[in-house]
């Protein structure tokens, strides 16, 4: 049928097409592109929808489970993405958006994604990224310096030694924890006489070697989740994840580490490694490291660092001091897509011994050979893109000056807020910021006298109204999509139980004063809706109207503005 | 000082101006964004340098593990960026880098990806990411019927119900894969009375608890080498993975496989997986799917598919049933990098029952929580992009019949190379396409022929030959940079030993025929050289010469051309 033929044949010259036409630059994509190219906070403010729908209104619009037999014309497809998945996205890099770590991008981060995007590099090895095979290994030596400072001597010779690993890049903090403790636990299990190491023989027989009944991982309750998953991934299970409680500053309680240390060896549990937060994931504090590589010497354990989120504060001369013993960790790691400022995907694990990742390491006869330079030979990941190009550009164009302004307003940001928090009548400070993160809640200053001399009883009903009103509070300001603060629940120093907290963080250079007063005029708002007012009749009934000064006059809190 | 505060303050503004003023469109970064919007293609050919440096001469740009102290101006990284890592890239889109498994992406990635990475969207929890949840969710829904073509009702019903998950996305096959095996070990071992499952107790008590001495995981000796990966990271152990031998067509041998499960069950080791490979990634061939799943059922084990390559086949019509038995599989892994044509970093692993991934749940306080339709709750991975949003876009624009006719085609060029290579007098097909994948060698028909009625000593001597000579060309190849081929080494069906052969995968739909004679030509005209000349005339001295036809008519084949 010469008809169908000629279809056919216009099918596979469109499909040529959409491989060698690009889009023409005022096409829907096209005006798109150049859009974003030249203003992207523009672009985002104008198109990402402030009033947020529902997520069941969303979902509707992505209900179909059936792939579109026929192709859709690029434009057609443009529209929607304007309109069903940019509208309904998440402005994330609003100065006012604090509630979770991510902020503004340096602008030349773009391009240079098109760049990286358009080279479409693979990085498990040298075959298909060349250039960005070294690129890679200098970036893991430029963060392994900042972390230990080594000798010139050291990285001279080691930077590009196919024998040697100063550390795995991998798309986030999780898979770099994951990296750690499972180089960890298998040199703690490496060959020995006639076991040839957990690599080979497995979890069980290892634990016969050692004749030992588990290995445990000790971290604070502030610990990420990550080593709840890993320690399940590598077959510890997540009763050995033992989570220490905290001081009063959400760091790890040193006495308490050193009794679970000495209960696990009572049940004859190994601990394989113990963990240090370098900035906590909900308040930004930072355990005593060097006390912990002192215990985990002690311990002769593996001693990991978890500086996802603080590590960039050792770009600071003001405040690196703050992780002071970061240096003698085992291993370290660092997210670039947090505070270096990376597109969402890029994380790094750094090890001290250089030789520490071949307990890892892996090969196959097509790729990853024997002596070869393919990064793939000791990363979790497989086929990776060339994501450290744009840590290159962070660390070559901001610099290190850079990065250390970027660290000391954000820190000095935080204080700010803090401050502005504890002078507010109707906020409760719960945890002052070491760093830049910081978490308080809606808490009339009446109520906080009335906890001050409370039964146990009487604050347990107060703070149960109180995580009502912040839940919802929270919830309310991320629907009217203006500001946004996240929460989570914490033991904090003032309270006996756990309570509901709000929790900002202060890392987008474009977040000013002006915007944090802003948040907390609108929370005070919030407050009014009749969901918010009717708990807080319930508290006030609780809690008699004391006078004071504040922005609500003498009016009662239930009716704060 | 007035001078230090002056220059601070100039420092500052500076800083602002990276996140609040756009590259110009005459600036170095900004021409350079222009040129790969407007020709991708010819910013590619242009800038990335043809002839190779050796990759010591790159190492020497990337040297210093010293992050610079003051900021760069982008235009001047930019120039750096061009000479020193675009133009020492690989050039992964070029019809004629047909050895390995990338190609030529569709245009509208590009501008598409810009839009993803401007949005910097966290796929780990909603309140990061809003509509790209429900997309994502649609994207594994997608693919889920693909594979397992359930009813309109089962999607309706499931695809955005947070109590349960059709596949999780991750950054590639290989955490697709362990993702595969964590799930498929965690319901193994699941709780069970007093056993509290494997995720909280661990591997140690689980084994006591099942009275096994280990578990292994069974896949053909060409399974991808992230099975040992997931195999060691799960504390199975890398003997307990076991890589049972294949048929001459590169497929899993049934009846070795039943033998290496009795002699497992006699260890008392209890089989945790089965794996099938839809696509090996050497030879491209797929396993025995049904009688797989119909082992699988009488093992009582998991069955998981790794069509990381091959699961596109589905899209077509003439092809699909290549894969009947997939949708049998417990598991299956697909690659959006591959043949979805999607940039580096997308994967994904689906899974028939929907509350599977349940096995790995897990929660944290402040984001995560228990009934929350945060995707992070199940994936192995935290911190995400918003990859999926290319997927949707490739199947959007696409549609299922374009991808058909983008797998039609590889196939049938995979076949055409196939014919060339089998009529070429210097060349033997060491492996015949099923998908688009195929093997071969140079070997001029004097030596096949001597071979062919040669002791095993002296076929020994020869394929040592003739291994360093194809090592040696495909190196060569690679250094000349016009075109691509890759190498790895395999038992084929013809060969007792082990031998090495070039590898072809033919999936960039603008590979022409030419090209692929331009290959096999280079290749003649490499083997000139006198390293390689040297060999063939020690090749020869153990092949004495036949007329035939042939590119050199009746001139040894050391002086080929």
């Amino acid at each position: 049928m010469p008809k169908s033929k000629e279809l056919a044949r216009a099918t596979l010259e469109n499909l040529y097409r959409i491989f060698t036409v690009p889009e023409a630059p005022d096409s829907t994509l096209g005006a798109i592109d150049q859009a974003i190219a030249g203003d992207v906070a523009g672009f985002l403010q104008t198109h990402i929808v402030a009033l947020q729908r529902q997520i069941e209104e969303i979902e509707a619009d992505f209900s179909s489970a059936v792939i579109p037999e026929e192709p859709t014309f690029v434009s057609e497809y443009t529209e929607f993405v304007k309109e069903k998945l940019v509208a309904h996205s998440v402005h994330t890099a609003a100065p006012g958006f604090i509630g979770h770590m991510t902020s503004a991008l340096p602008y030349f981060m773009l391009p240079l994604s098109r760049i990286m995007t358009a080279l479409n590099q693979n990085l498990v090895k040298v075959e298909t990224s060349k250039s960005f095979t070294p690129m890679e290994r200098q970036v893991l030596a430029m963060l392994h310096r900042l972390v230990y400072r080594g000798e010139d001597a050291f990285y001279d010779s080691l930077i590009h030694d196919s024998r040697h690993a100063l550390g795995a890049f991998c798309s986030g903090g999780t898979i770099a924890n994951v990296t750690a403790l499972w180089v960890a636990r298998n040199r703690l299990f490496a060959p020995d006489g006639d076991f040839r190491g957990i690599a080979r023989e497995g979890l069980g027989r290892a634990l016969k070697h050692l004749g030992c009944e588990g290995i445990a991982v000790l971290v604070s309750r502030r610990g990420h989740y990550s080593f709840g998953k890993a320690a399940d991934l590598l077959g510890l299970g997540r009763d050995h994840l033992v989570m220490v409680e905290t001081d009063a500053d959400s760091r790890v309680d040193l006495r308490k580490l050193r009794e679970e240390y000495r209960r696990l060896r009572e049940e004859n549990i190994r601990p394989l490694a113990l963990v240090g937060i370098a900035g906590t994931t909900e308040t930004g504090n930072v355990d005593p490291l060097e006390a912990l590589a002192d215990l985990a010497a002690e311990f002769d354990c593996h001693f990991h660092v978890d500086a996802a989120w603080g590590g960039p504060t050792l770009f600071s001369d003001r405040h690196r001091h703050l992780l002071a013993g970061i240096e003698r960790a085992d291993s370290v790691t660092i997210d670039a897509h947090k505070q270096l400022y990376v597109p969402m995907g890029a994380g790094m694990v750094v090890f001290k011994d250089p030789t520490a990742l071949s307990a890892i390491e892996h090969h196959a006869a097509y790729i990853l050979r024997h002596g070869s330079k393919d990064l793939g030979s000791h990363t979790l990941e497989g086929s990776r893109p060339g994501k450290a190009m744009l840590v290159h550009a962070g660390l070559s164009i901001i610099g290190r000056k850079g990065y250390e302004l970027l660290i000391d307003l954000g820190i000095e940001r935080a204080r700010t807020f803090a401050a502005m928090v504890r002078q507010h009548p109707d906020f409760e400070l719960t945890s002052e910021p070491e760093l830049n993160i910081l978490t308080y809640r809606y808490c009339p200053r009446e109520v906080q006298w009335r906890l001050a001399g409370a039964s146990a009883e009487e604050a347990a009903s107060i703070n149960t109204l109180l995580d009502q009103v912040n839940q919802l509070l929270q919830k309310y300001q991320r629907e009217a999509g203006q500001t946004f603060v996240s929460r989570t629940r914490l033991r904090v120093a003032s309270h006996r139980e756990e309570i509901t907290v709000l929790r900002a963080v202060l890392a987008n250079p474009l977040t000013t004063d002006e915007i944090l007063v802003a948040v907390l005029a609108e929370q005070c708002a919030i407050v009014q809706q009749p969901e918010i007012s009717t708990l807080l009749r319930q508290l006030e009934a609780l809690c008699p109207p004391v006078a004071g000064p504040g922005c609500r006059g003498q009016k009662p809190f239930s009716q704060a503005i």
